[in-house]
């Protein structure tokens, strides 16, 4: 159990009004950790959001040793405020500073300071349909040298934004960029954890699909350019045949927490999931064949995001009419009640913050 | 022309005593120049050293859209300050900076901006055998929002670190362990360019090649593990047969500036140079058959780094008796002949700081 100071603002900041977008407004509070080698992590403390101050030749400016994680606080129609599955944010952050050289953080603690920050700023937790508060925790190495080595200090944060609902006039499908010139990871590189680096690599991927009129890119596999990854930001599912399939983590892709759990919801209904490297060409021929049924993205950000469009060389492959399809449905319809309170979750899927 | 305004500190440090160790002690004034979508770079500045203060949004904690280059002044026997070929890492941050989606800075005002810098403070330019001053430009995104996108604002920022010699004791060959577990990087990734992120991913590799007793280790390609890349932070040469062989720098191997001068050097040397795809099978077999003659590193860091143990997989090659060899040599001598002033410098090499 962390010992968590608590410093409330002296001048909190109005709530925004009006529609929220993504990221941009934060609360009035922060939490803050820190680590140095003779204390190991200490002082956890929820304090005004301020900035950070940080010597120029700080690690984090240099050699990006910098994780974070992305998760949300939801608020049901009763007015109680949950998180969804936050331990396993704890155990994918562990798994990220370990890939990063950076001393592990236990789950229990991580948990434990996101809901102290949660429950100063409880009333920044919009309540409108489809709005949360996203939380982002993160880590940055703070020692102030230039040798490249893991750093001897660190400091934990976590920071919060009220966010407006991912879809304000109904779900959208996306249209989606395959990537065969630019990569995101590949095999004993830091495609499964949530590093900073992974992220600066894609913007240029990114700009591209939007200059070719396309909203994300579909990852290929680094090796071979052959095996579908991720999609953006998101892990990604194609129902092919009536088999739902998605690409295995290990080594290059995200371990998603929303995937994670739409492949525990599908096995639960008893749909066939099949977790196995897929190679583009299997996936355009079914288009071809007329059995590419579903497809769509899965992450916190948007829960699930339906996939309207796959261009890949000069084949453009459109799915379901554009439409979102029932199991695509299903499951948004699924994870949002659970998130929003509205059905019953999972034993251990929900987290309330007093 | 950069239009340069220069704030002196009131309050000078105390210059080091003693050994110089490696990029922990600064010089008393940094370089600033800021971007924004309206005004482009501007309010080019050479300031205080001082602490960076950022929103916890700033996108360089979050997505890691940050890079830096890697360059030193000289100070020669009459006392000139002299810079090895800065317009190459004005060229190389350039492309750095494209990868990233970063606005590109004007490679003449990046060299201006190093100079002003060093000029201000070249005082602090050490004069004892074998040291400099390391100059460290680096770029960060400042924009306050957590989106993943390329930032509409940064801060190009330059500081500059006393530096003790490479080699106290004389050259000291290092011992290098092949690495084919961790990969540094993949065709389409960004392995030739200088971004945080590539650093961040090196590091378990690094404390796993000092757990086994191995100063770096040699990457392999990020696809087939099978042909050498770079040692640690050095690019690397390999001299077999008689022919002096590098891996090319396209998509994967970052074009150090020691790089290109050896090669340069070494064709009007009149040794024969192949720069094209080495296998490590091809190295340690020339080890079995008594053919591999030389193996060095080359980086500003170190200049020429002789290798004196190869280690891969369960065979460790022993170069040249663990010595030092003629060309290695020859090149240390000549490098750091032209760098410190003691040598005509080919055309162009050589910028002397007023
Ligand atoms: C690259 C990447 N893949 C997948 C995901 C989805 O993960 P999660 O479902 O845990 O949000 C994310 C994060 O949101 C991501 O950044
Ligand atoms: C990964 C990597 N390779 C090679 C080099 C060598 O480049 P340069 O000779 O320009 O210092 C560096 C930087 O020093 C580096 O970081």
């Amino acid at each position: 159990m962390l010992k968590i100071k608590i410093e409330k603002t002296a001048h909190p900041k109005p709530k925004p009004t009006g529609p929220l977008g993504f990221g941009s407004v934060f609360t009035d509070h922060m939490f803050l950790m820190d680590y140095t080698a003779d204390k190991g992590w200490h002082d956890p403390r929820v304090v005004p959001y301020a900035p950070i101050v940080l010597d120029p030749a700080a690690l984090v400016f240099h050699y990006a040793q910098e994780c974070f994680e992305g998760m949300k606080a939801y608020r049901t129609a009763a007015g109680r405020v949950q998180l969804f599955r936050p331990d396993k944010n704890g155990e994918r952050l562990r798994s990220t500073h370990e890939r990063l050289c950076i001393p592990p953080i236990p789950v229990d603690d991580f948990v434990q300071a996101v809901k102290a920050l949660v429950a100063v700023d409880k009333d920044w937790v919009p309540a409108e349909e489809g709005t949360s508060l996203y939380i982002r925790p993160f880590t940055i190495a703070t020692e102030a040298q230039l040798g490249v080595k893991a750093s001897s200090a660190y400091q934990f944060c976590i920071i919060a934004s009220p966010s407006g609902s991912y879809y304000p006039t109904g779900i959208d499908p996306v249209r989606i960029y395959v990537e065969d010139e630019y990569v995101r990871a590949a095999p004993g590189g830091t495609g499964a954890v949530k590093c900073g680096g992974n992220y600066a690599a894609s913007l240029l991927s990114g700009e591209k699909a939007h200059r070719l009129g396309y909203g994300q890119v579909l990852w290929l596999d680094g090796v071979e350019r052959r095996y579908v990854e991720e999609v953006g930001s998101m892990n990604c599912f194609f129902k092919i045949g009536g088999v739902i399939r998605t690409a295995p983590t290990a080594g290059t892709v995200l371990p998603g927490i929303t995937r994670m759990s739409c492949i525990e919801l599908l096995e639960g209904w008893g749909y066939p999931v099949s977790v196995a490297p897929l190679p583009i060409e299997d996936v355009m021929r079914a288009d071809e064949d007329g059995t590419l049924e579903e497809v769509f993205g899965t992450g916190t950000a948007a829960v699930i995001s339906p996939v309207g469009e796959l261009k890949y060389r000069d084949r453009a492959a459109v799915i379901n009419g554009g439409r979102i399809g029932p199991v695509t449905q299903r499951l948004y319809d699924t994870l949002t009640g659970i998130q929003y309170g509205r059905l019953p979750a999972p034993q251990g899927w929900i987290t309330e913050v007093e």
